[in-house]
Parts: structure tokens; C-alpha cells; sequence
């Protein structure tokens, strides 16, 4: 029976002190996560199903693809080795080095999982930068961290070049620049930084199922630099990466107007999209329209990795960790995401 | 009878070779534009009508308050004196210095019109920038313009700062910056500007009828800063403007991450805005949101200046001028929302 189906998703607990579990468990009640196994602590994750008020068993599995032995009603939960003691007893919505060391060991683990075969993608629960710095992670975050192991289990000494998307059921935008000032962000664009984002993002949507992507690309500029009136990063810098993509044979177009480009890609009911991407230059011109219609529905997906890899676009909201309350809504949309680029 | 009435709008025509004439054709057919007297050439409002397939006849008006004896089914044109001659007869999408002049012949009689009393509030129909430097009008563009005019009206010597809102029917939006690079948009931010904005915006939240206008300040880099992480203008430049509105009274909070203060302040049926108006650094943080769900609703309203402004929210559309094909609907947009404001 194992042999027939798909692997499964494999769900990293995230931040045991954050609402990771408490989503996972959730979202899983709801049977909303398809085939997937959670990769955490089997302590946690009962915590994590008493603070929602669920009963239900947890089954402790020896690997991801012992899933299909595991009776309906139980929650199939794989612990690695090597996870440290007392992560279930820590206070709910604190900072923790052990819960930083714990959500670390179950990346590590579950990345490995997915290289070799054994889950289909990558969905990672919310870890706390904060929690990972005190576990003496030489990793800022997820992204990094992914990058490294990536890198170590391809026997590459380069991690590979990554690009975040942001996705929602109307609109998917891909970011050449993220987590530095603005100030910095202009000055870190460069020609071939926008083609490598354009060349991932062309990947990207190969493995969505679309022969050719049709990519916008978001100048930096109001009005993308009328003409070089209000600045020439435009002419200099993002035109040539669209033509040196358009040479490569993808079709990418551009520097549209940031004010109205990623209203013409909106694909909603009656508005068909007119382009499949949005590359834009930094961090909110491309999330601002992403999250203005709600948070919920947005995924985090992690483009140029050897696998696939999603996570909910928020946080471990300490505030609300513990309480049951907290929305697995995004959670539940990275794994149908993750479950589609998986399968295509 | 005509003391009795409140003043009409007055509506300029814009450059004779784009759509403004037109699209004033239709919202006027379509009685959307409530009491209004359009300011511009007979012959070119009589061009505009052939061009949409009306068969009306233009009234000439002496004055904008001869309204009232304007029979029904009979575009009411006001010519101010000073018109070129032969305007009419200009292609249609070209840019003309003869259409400049007499776009900001009108502009200029308009604004003495409101200015005297004699109408309530001004729409202004798009212009073409090239075709009034073609003129040798000394503004860039309408902003500059009504600056000018008010001042001298007022007997001022300096022009009053003013700042661009865009609304539509979720969304308000007032810039700090706009026409300009994003490098200079950032060099342009000090806090006696941001200050300023917020002086402006909380006037026009009173004037729009809110006793307590609920303003949102969206901050500049990514995730606010994360605490200086990401570049530190938050802390230096724009939390003590905030600080010092709140001091003289101004429900002024922030500053809010970009990527989700415009989604908090959206009002929406079954999600009520969390704001009244959000104060956005650059054009495009701002614009983005306002244009997302469509361009057609926006409207363009100048703060700041003695007089009621609104335009909407798009150009003179050369490709499309004199096709009839032009949408109306933002210029009924901005004549509702004049009407709103000279009411209030």
C-alpha cells in the first residue's frame, strides 16, 4: 500500500511556544492538510491538541511513509532524534532557546526527509528569529537555514540563490529584494540580481504547469521613471535584465508602472489576470497588494530550493499561543499550495 | 430661484485633444454629474458630444449661477473670455500648445468662479503636461497651478502646501511624497513635512464630517523598521511627527508596517476600516492599494487648498480620445465626491 501512494506533505512544528502546533492540529482535525505528517515533538503536539480543545490520540511514527498504517482520528506525528528535553513544559508565548533548538532539529530532519524521498514538500510552521538566536543557530531564519541544508545535501559549498513569493488565490509575486531598508533595498538592485529573480521565477512557473509564465515586471519608480524624470534605476538597471530574459526565451515584460501592474495581474472572478507573475523590487510594493484583500489566504513559498517548500505568511503570534484561537487558515492554504507544486 | 440653489460644480474640460471633453459629454448624458456647469469652448464641448453620438444642444451660459434657466436636456457650457481660437478643429490625441492654453485659460477662470461663490467646488478634466509646457504656462500640472492661483486669490505670497489624496469607496490615501524618485522620495521625508500631512489630512477628515479622524501612518521600510533592524527613519523622522500631532490633538497612530495597514484600513462591506485615512510615504506605497481592486472608482482630491478639488484618477488618454469609448466613471466618481466635500 506505502509504495502506491504520493509521499506526504511532512509539517514542521514551527516554535513550540508559538501557535505552529496549535494551527497544525487544527488544520489537521479539519482534514484539511491532505496526506501529511508532522515532524515535531509527540509532547508538544498533544499540548498542542489539548490547548484546542481536540481529543485525539497521537500516533509516533518510525518514518513519514508510515502513514499509511496510522488509524483515522490519530495524529501522525514523526519525532526525530536528537530533539531536547522539556520543550512541552515551556511557557506558552516566551522567547526559548530550547524551543529555538527544538523547531531547528525538526527543519533539519524533515529537509532531510523530503531529499530523500521520503515527504513530497516542505511545509514549515512559524519559528521566532529571537528563539533561534538564543539556540545558537548560526541561521537568522528559515530561509537560510534552508539554503544551507540544500547546499550540504547537494555537496555544494554555495548555498543556492532563493527568491520569496508571496501567492493568494489572485495574485503571485515574487520579490527581488525583502528584509533590508528601503534605503538599502535601491541600492542592492542590480542587473543581475533581476535576471536571476526572473530566471527562478520562470522556473516557478514551469513547475506551476505553465508552459510559458508570462512575468510583469514592477519598476521601482512612480510612473516607472517617466521617461527618467523621477529617477533612471529603470533604463539602467531593470530594462536590461528584461531584455537579457526576453533573449533566454522567457517572457517577461516591463517596467510596468507600480501603481497599476499589480491590478492588471489581479486573476479574480470576471478580471482575468494578465500576467501569471509579479516580480517587484522590494518588499511592499509587492506585499501590499498581495495582503490587501486579507492575510489569511496568503503563502509563503520559497522559489530557486531543491524541493518544494511553503509556510503560512505570519507569524508564531506569542499573543495568542496557548489559547486555541488563532486562524490555520494560511497554514491550510500552504499545504494545498505545496500539495499543487508537488504533484505538477 | 437661482439664489435659492446651492452653487453648481464647475467642471473644466481639460485638454481639448484627450478624453476630458468627452467623458464630461457622458457623465453629463447620464445626468451623473449632478448641478454642473461645464467651464470650457462650445465648440469643443459640441465636438465632444458628436464624437459620443449625442445629439444635444449646448446652452451658453453667462455665468455659472444662469444653471437654473438652462433647460433640461441642454449641456450647460460657461466660456470664460481669453479662449484661443481654433481649438476645435485640433486633432484628437495630439499634443497641442494651443489645447494647453486654453486647458489653463479655463483651469484659471474656474478657480475664480469657486473662489467668488459662484460655484461650489471644482472638477478638473485631465490635462496634458506637455501640451501646457507646449503653451508656456509656467506649471507642471494642475497642483502647481491651483497652488498659484490660490495664493494670489488670497493675496499670499507663498503658495499654501497642499497634499494628493486618492479615495475610492475602501480607501483613503494622502501622500508625503509624490512625483519624484524613490531615492529623492526618501531624502525628501523629515518630520515637519510628515507633520504637515497630518495637519492637512485630520482638516480634511473634519471637513469630510468625522469630528475624530482615525489617521494611520504607514511606515517606510519593511516591517516598520523591525526595530532599526531595517533602517531607522520610523524612530528618527516619523514617530516624533506622529508624536507632536498627537500632542496638538490628532488621532495620528503608527508607524504601521506598509504590507498590512492599507488591508487594516479597508473598508469593505462585512470589514469595517480600522482608519479613516492612511498616510502613505511614497507614491507607490500608496497608490497600490487605492488602484488595486480597479482604477475606475479613484478619485484624485488636492488637500490643503481654500476650495473644494477633485479629478480623476487617470490622463488625457490620447489613444483613445475622440473614440467615444472613453470611461466616465472616474470623473462621476470625482464629482460625487466634490459635491460630498463642498456639502460637508
Amino acid at each position: 500500500m506505502k509504495s502506491h501512494a504520493a509521499p506526504p506533505l511532512i509539517v514542521t512544528m514551527g516554535d513550540a511556544c508559538g501557535i505552529g502546533p496549535e494551527i497544525i492540529a487544527m488544520a489537521w482535525a479539519r482534514a484539511a492538510l491532505g496526506p501529511a505528517v508532522v515532524c515535531g515533538d509527540v509532547q508538544v503536539m498533544r499540548r498542542a491538541l489539548k490547548a484546542t480543545g481536540l481529543v485525539r490520540p497521537v500516533a509516533c511514527l518510525e518514518s513519514p511513509l508510515d502513514l499509511a498504517d496510522v488509524p483515522e482520528g490519530t495524529l501522525p506525528v514523526w519525532q526525530p532524534a536528537g530533539l531536547p528535553a522539556g520543550t512541552a513544559e515551556l511557557a506558552w508565548g516566551r522567547v526559548s532557546g530550547v524551543a529555538g533548538a527544538a523547531a531547528a532539529r525538526c527543519i533539519e530532519a524533515a529537509v532531510a526527509e523530503v531529499m530523500a524521498g521520503r515527504a513530497g514538500a516542505l511545509v514549515t510552521a512559524p519559528i521566532h528569529k529571537e528563539a533561534l538566536a538564543a539556540a545558537g543557530v548560526p541561521y537568522p531564519g528559515h530561509t537560510e537555514m534552508l539554503q544551507a541544508l540544500a547546499a550540504r545535501h547537494a555537496g555544494q559549498a554555495e548555498p543556492p540563490p532563493v527568491r520569496m513569493m508571496l501567492a493568494n488565490d489572485e495574485l503571485r509575486v515574487v520579490l527581488v529584494t525583502i528584509h533590508v531598508s528601503l534605503r538599502r533595498a535601491i541600492e542592492l538592485l542590480d542587473t543581475p540580481r533581476i535576471l536571476q529573480t526572473l530566471r527562478i521565477t520562470h522556473e516557478a512557473g514551469r513547475r506551476f504547469g505553465i508552459a510559458h509564465p508570462r512575468i510583469a515586471v514592477a519598476a521601482l519608480n512612480p510612473h516607472a521613471g517617466e521617461g527618467g524624470l523621477f529617477g533612471d534605476e529603470e533604463r539602467t538597471i531593470i530594462a536590461p535584465a528584461i531584455e537579457a530574459a526576453c533573449a533566454e526565451g522567457i517572457a517577461a515584460s516591463g517596467p510596468h508602472a507600480p501603481d497599476t501592474v499589480f491590478m492588471r495581474a489581479r486573476n479574480a472572478q470576471g478580471h482575468p489576470g494578465e500576467f501569471d507573475f509579479v516580480v517587484a523590487m522590494t518588499h511592499d510594493h509587492g506585499l501590499i497588494p498581495v495582503k490587501y484583500l486579507g492575510v489569511e489566504q496568503g503563502v509563503n513559498v520559497t522559489l530557486g530550493l531543491p524541493f518544494v517548500r511553503t509556510s503560512p505568511d505570519h507569524g508564531t503570534a506569542f499573543d495568542l499561543a496557548g489559547t486555541g484561537r488563532a486562524d490555520p487558515a494560511s497554514l491550510i492554504a500552504a499545504a494545498r499550495m505545496a500539495r499543487r507544486l508537488a504533484n505538477a
